[in-house]
């Protein structure tokens, strides 16, 4: 089964490389689309926080594999499968972050915490509502601090 | 640009048809397409819930557009854009939602809060960790409410 897509928006911002870490300070901006109508935004100002879905085209396909490696390539972290991870290095090279929205422009948003580089392609936003959140605590290995632990910086 | 994804694994669960509620009692089987192997989920034990990004194959090509239309076309509801909503008919019929890790036995998960049909191809599944939830409160309009009534009943 193959599936064909097309982005629905891209983003623009300061990073224009691939980098793990400091995301913190990045501001972006998506923009929608030619193809895609300006009044698909109406209403999303109303929402504090939108679900970005991106496509991390700058990955090689030979890396854009189901993987069971260390995370970053640190040995001191156990083996761990693809799924388990949130790295970039993924079949269908698939992004998603949740972000501030700040503005919105006509075409345009203006977000917060988006840890896609520049010219990255969108293709889909959701708005986050409380209902899809989480149920109960998360619970998360103790290896995630090592990774996470200059991302938001 | 044209993007081209495979499935990486498919839903099972008794919801056949396509519908709008009560997705709470569902409870899913996500397992692994044929050609992606078992280690890939190694490790994911150890985290409580998932995101889970799939493709709603069963929308038909001409609802899945970008739309500025009533939620469940209600008239009560305020006109609103597709990326202000997270229903079905929108531009590359993409899913996403954060589901409850129940088991994993090899090459398949059993998880809870998945409200994807039977089959639905599966395009992504990304660990939760506490540092990508939303940052500051989640704000979100009034009609939320009406459209999440009985979703998870």
């Amino acid at each position: 089964m193959k599936i064909e897509l097309t982005p629905i928006a891209y983003v623009k911002n300061d990073r224009k490389e691939v980098a793990d870490d400091h995301w913190e300070a990045i501001i972006s901006e998506i923009t929608l689309a030619e193809n895609i109508i300006e009044e698909t935004f109406d209403g999303i100002e109303a929402f504090s926080h939108l679900e970005v879905i991106f496509y991390m085209d700058k990955v090689s396909d030979e890396k854009a594999k189901a993987q069971h490696r260390h995370p970053r390539n640190n040995p001191d972290l156990p083996k761990l499968g693809t799924f388990a991870q949130r790295n970039k290095n993924r079949p269908n090279k698939i992004g998603l972050t949740t972000v501030e929205l700040l503005e919105r422009n006509g075409r345009t948003l203006k977000v917060k915490r988006l840890d896609a580089i520049d010219g990255t392609p969108i293709l889909d936003i959701k708005p986050v509502m409380r209902e899809f959140e989480p149920k109960g605590d998360i619970r998360q290995p103790a290896w995630t601090q090592v990774i996470m632990k200059n991302y938001w910086k």
